[in-house]
């Protein structure tokens, strides 16, 4: 079965707000074997609206639409929705009782406007939403299914799991199809790709298998899928282009699929019982918020400092002061030194450290903006290793912080 | 004149990379007077690039096209680029020059994936790739334009910026489309939209000026649209409505447009000449990364903890070992004494602080998962406020130091 989901709301259309639904729901149809063959995104009219219900109705079996359900007066989804389907408004009672349980939760009186949330197209089956007011809708005609939700991140994505997923599962039968991605970084996409060398050694044209080279800031992922009538074949496959790929590209692969650097560093630290402290100065606390972002993390990561001014990085992490005077504060010696002070503060087993010019001023011909010094330190050993990453300050912090924390990986697993 | 933006990728349909591209290039557009009815995605398929080129050719004045031209052998863009134009490839030296130049400046070797970057379809104008190898193309015939880039966002955004808005912004007229923002926090959506009332009264129907309301889990965006033939009128009437906003909803609205809360902070702390330093327990760091995301903001942000462990809250910050005994380390008094402490350890004018229970485990009955204590001192007061975020850990941390600052700028503006 095939899907098109169809995005509502002028504020994707003018580019005020960055679509995360529709990669969302197409990850997610995917694994109940349903593939997303085209993305639409219309605006909150409703010519351009029932336009998009018509044509999807004609190509696709399945319609998953967000968008355009809130209480206020810019929503206008619910009426299409009921002029497409030729149906009226019934009041959902399990639908006012969710409203009223809600506002009730967080002490908020219930405005007519929400009550008015609680009206849904007859004829379809609704789905109650545990996150918000606005219910979503199912319905199913003429052998397709149209599944209406709510925009909001978080309410969507609660109807999916609890609903939509479960309802779908039950009905795919055929193909299976499977995507494995190997996470890199460190190396450029045209050079992994000579690396990997001729795709044709991998698999044979016609096996069902591709190959994709997906570059971000962060590194280049290589994404694996595979079609197939059987799911131990499709497997098998898998793992066998995998295990092709990571012996000629080891070292560079951090992870698989959604993990990230800092789930991996977590996992490897947890293994060995090790504790990990952090000195930031140019990222400026983004290497900690990463660490923290995993669940959990307390049990090695016990404390860092940004030490933004050269004051702090005196006063809070020991930094000598003819150190910073004689090498500057962006320089192998200051990123050792904070690297080693931070461990010894901290009394953890690592000690890692950033120091930099993120821009989009401050850098001289010598210290250009983009220059960047990472310092690590443990118990055998304090070293620092240069970088440049570009004059953009956000992706500057973003790949400083991917560098840092591979670094960390790699001396680990004593990666050289 | 209208534009439809198509996205070209496998990745994007099987949900692996959220595409930020359409959002980035309709707002661009929208600056220039461009219009974006429709943005489609569609796989790395001849059919359904074909597809999708047809019918933009009959629909749009302008077709933005993204994705498919990197060097690997998942790339097909170009060629089918070539067939719907009814052309072929030629070389273009300034590309292959560029290609040499970047690798060159990196110190990698030039491969011949690589070269075979220069090769563009005859017939185009070529747009030069300042931040990458793949150059991207334009083509004008028939009245309609089609633009065709790399999918890597920062060569997009490049190319956007160097070539397609100057060349676009020569040939629109007619009609203005003016947007303005003003974003909120601490306000659900339904309050706020009682509070500002009916729209009727900001503006009469009919009169080109609509008001959308956008939810996020940072705030609520307020977005007042005009199109009008003058720009003079269309500025006036955004004024207008804007005003009659702010008298409704004033100590809601934290900014504009892309102002993030850390700019708002930022400009206050540099107009008042204070300093600030930072305690985050829960948040891990956030706060800082938010804070040093603004170019310049070593003026007034000179030093944080990230003390996640109960030792080092004691032995960084200086809290004394017995509120902690007491009160347990999420708790009005542990708030109250991080930012005290930070901010008298650093020096600075002001101290905030954050400790909660991030979850997803380590709630109780008494203190549950998304429980928050947010710490401020400065050198008349010191206070802390309680929170409940909820059960997502990022957004948990996304909402915290949302509210972290924005205590922070309702303290430095008196408001209540």
């Amino acid at each position: 079965m095939n899907a098109e989901i169809i995005s509502i709301g002028d504020e994707l259309l003018i580019g005020q707000v960055v679509n995360t639904n529709q990669a969302y729901i197409a990850e997610q149809l995917n694994t109940v074997g349903i593939s997303v063959t085209r993305m639409t995104t219309v605006g909150d009219r409703e010519s351009e609206i029932l336009g998009s219900f018509k044509e999807v109705w004609k190509s696709h079996d399945i319609a998953v639409v967000t968008g355009g359900l809130g209480p206020t007066h810019d929503d206008i989804t619910r009426s299409v929705v009921c002029k497409f389907f030729d149906t009226n408004l019934v009041k959902n009672e399990e639908a006012l009782e969710n409203v009223k349980r809600l506002f009730g939760s967080r002490g908020l009186p219930v405005t007519t406007l929400n009550e008015q949330q609680a009206l849904v197209p007859n004829g379809c089956t609704v789905i109650q939403n545990t996150q918000g007011t606005a219910p979503g809708y199912l319905f199913e005609k003429e052998g397709k299914t149209m599944v209406v939700m709510p925009g909001v991140p978080f309410e969507m994505t609660a109807m999916m799991e609890n609903f939509v997923l479960p309802h779908f599962s039950l009905k795919v039968k055929g193909i299976v199809v499977r995507h494995r991605t190997l996470k890199t970084t460190g190396i450029a996409e045209s050079l992994l790709a000579e690396r990997i060398g001729d795709v044709g050694a991998l698999f044979s044209p016609g096996s069902g298998i591709t190959l994709a080279f997906l570059p971000s800031p962060l590194g280049v992922r290589l994404r694996i899928s595979v079609s197939s009538s059987s799911a131990a074949d499709a497997d098998r496959a898998l793992s066998d282009v995998e295990a092709k790929l990571r012996a000629k590209a080891h070292k560079y692969i951090y992870g698989m699929e959604k993990e990230e650097l800092e789930d991996i560093v977590g996992r490897l630290l947890i293994e060995r019982r090790m504790t990990i402290a952090v000195a930031e100065s140019c990222t400026g606390g983004l290497i900690m918020d990463r660490l923290t972002d995993v669940p959990g993390s307390s049990a090695y990561f016990l404390h860092g400092d940004v030490v933004y001014s050269n004051e702090s990085k005196i006063a809070r992490v020991g930094m000598p002061e003819e150190i910073l005077a004689e090498h500057g504060a962006v320089s192998r010696e200051v990123a050792e030194a904070l690297a080693e002070g931070i461990r010894k503060q901290s009394g953890t087993d690592i000690g890692v450290s950033t120091t930099g010019i993120a821009g989009p001023s401050g850098g001289t011909d010598e210290k250009p903006v983009g220059l960047l010094w990472i310092g690590f330190s443990d118990k055998q050993t304090t070293f620092a290793m240069k970088f440049n990453f570009g004059n953009n300050r956000r992706r500057f912090k973003e790949r400083a912080s991917q560098a840092a924390l591979e670094l960390v990986r790699r001396k680990l697993l004593k990666i050289e």
